[in-house]
């Protein structure tokens, strides 16, 4: 097995966000389900657009917001995602490349177009997302060199991402190449109604041992697990993955690796500004501290930092420099 | 002559801002006017953007920023600017109505893109912009209605949309119909550079009384005066503007209205985040105060808190309530 070159290898929706603010009474008026996410097509998002308050872009994108934090932390980084060839999709490119992040998926013709995410906040920070996915969900398996998945400690992949057709073949079949490498294989449930759709496969996945690395919330690990208790929950799947981390926002995060268990708090927030970029940043920050072989208390803590960073204002990629961060606040 | 359905309406170049961070270095190495404003062509604009960092889209343009203060503020407001039919295009047309703003001007077909502003913001907060100006130079006399220019108390001009042809026929016109429905006409010098080049041009309107409201900072007054001595170049200019405003950062800004002079401090900045649109949310304060008759002092000193809110944060459009944070300080 040779020495990877990348640290991580992530494969996830190539997403710019459209973020505004909104009082609790739009979320209402435009019968959104606040703080989820929810797929739309494009005349629903043309809907939500239009009842939108004035807009900020900034790239987005679960495992690629999960990505820009690694790289901001130091790791070596390659995303596959995919975008169309036009505006928003040039900004996505510019602004992953430009964290030094490797990015070659060719940008795809014609119609969808790049996808993007309408996202309300709300005055207590919660986030609202509405994902029109465009050319997101038309990744081909040829997008993915195996050269590349071999090339890589760990492969991420982004359970968003499974529901659409093309890119779950493409995402089983990177699984494969990374096992065969030696590689390890990271998941992150992404939100309740992927599991809803798709718990079978995952389960699957788990059972078969093909899962070394799952990032869960409560909710997920719920309907995952089909066990309401997180504590019988987190046991039901301890035993089954190599290294389980379940966020649970403001109660803080539990790891349990190869048998050992570690929790930390939430790191404090001065103003709970915007949610967004939450689970994807405490996964940067774990997922860098785990690829360092740090151990799992430091991985936890490295995430809940990072996380916290996000959530203190409005867009998911950082905004202050995250290794300074970590190292003012672990040494 | 009826009472206006408009208190202004604006012509302005509609552009979308690509705001990045960068250090002074990044400044030096591509050969950057440090706080100035350079138009670029395609190729070059390509160079700056592949140079710049991870970036976040907000829309911009000088006198669509002061159109959307005026708007939060309250007051009635239509824009007329050219925008491409693509997806910058969409979110430009899409954040200016979102704000209450009228705006009908169709896109335009084909090549060039919408505008966009490439924005590198330094620590010190200083903004170094590089505009391509794409279809926004392209707008036709034909966008402008007469009865829509009739329609407005004011009339408000960008200095920087002199530069193009098309436009500065199509604004001569307005000016035109604007004095003959007894409108006024108000006028942002916008940039040393636009002076430099139709100095000639703004010093025959001022001769010929077709200006009612001029706006310029220290370095546009010296440009347009030969006076390099500040007060010498406010009373050069005093006696033949009926309002003149000229506005100095963090040195505050004076007003001389038909002989009365009054000077107004900055007003204080917790952190100088970002400086672009300081001057263009100036002048919506300030326009805002003078279409509703406030007094010269009251109406620099909405300037001036508007200002200051701009100053806060990344971007320029206002983030805070300004028509709260106005009734707050001034009552």
């Amino acid at each position: 097995m040779t020495e990877p070159r990348y640290d991580v290898i992530a494969i996830g929706n190539a997403i710019v966000d459209v973020m505004a603010t909104c009082d609790d009474e739009l979320i209402d008026e435009l019968d959104l389900a606040k703080g989820g996410m929810q797929l739309v097509d494009a005349d629903r998002a043309r809907e939500l657009y239009d009842a939108m308050g004035r807009a900020t872009e900034v790239s987005g994108g679960s495992a690629a917001n999960t990505l820009a934090g690694m790289a901001a932390l130091g790791a070596q980084c390659a995303f596959v995602g995919q975008v169309a060839d036009d505006q928003l999709g040039e900004i996505f490119s510019h602004d992953i490349r430009a964290v030094g992040i490797d990015f070659d998926t060719a940008p795809r013709d014609g119609d969808p177009p790049t996808a993007r995410c309408l996202i309300f906040v709300t005055p207590d920070g919660e986030r609202t997302m509405n994902t029109f996915l465009g050319a997101s969900q038309f990744l081909p398996a040829a997008a993915l060199d195996d050269e590349l998945i071999a090339s890589a400690g760990i492969l991420y992949l982004e359970g968003y991402l499974w529901d659409p057709e093309e890119p779950r073949s493409a995402m089983r079949r990177a699984i494969e190449v990374a096992r065969q490498n030696g590689r390890k294989v990271a998941f992150t449930a992404s939100e309740s109604f992927v599991i809803d759709r798709h718990g079978d496969d995952f389960r699957a996945l788990i059972e078969e041992g093909q899962i070394d690395i799952l990032f869960v919330n409560e909710h997920e690990l719920a309907s995952l697990t089909g066990l309401a208790a997180f504590e019988e929950g987190l046991a039901s799947l301890a035993g089954r993955i190599p290294v389980l981390v379940a966020t649970r926002s403001a109660k803080g995060a539990v790891g349990i690796a190869e048998g050992v268990r570690a929790e930390v708090p939430a790191e404090p927030v001065d103003q709970v500004v915007d949610t967004t970029g939450a689970g994807d940043l405490f996964a940067a920050g774990f997922l860098t501290g785990h690829a360092r072989g740090e151990p799992l208390e430091r991985c936890l803590r490295m995430g809940a930092i990072c996380a916290a960073e996000i959530i203190g204002h409005i867009g998911a990629r950082s905004q202050k420099d995250l290794k300074q961060l970590v190292a003012e606040k672990l040494g």
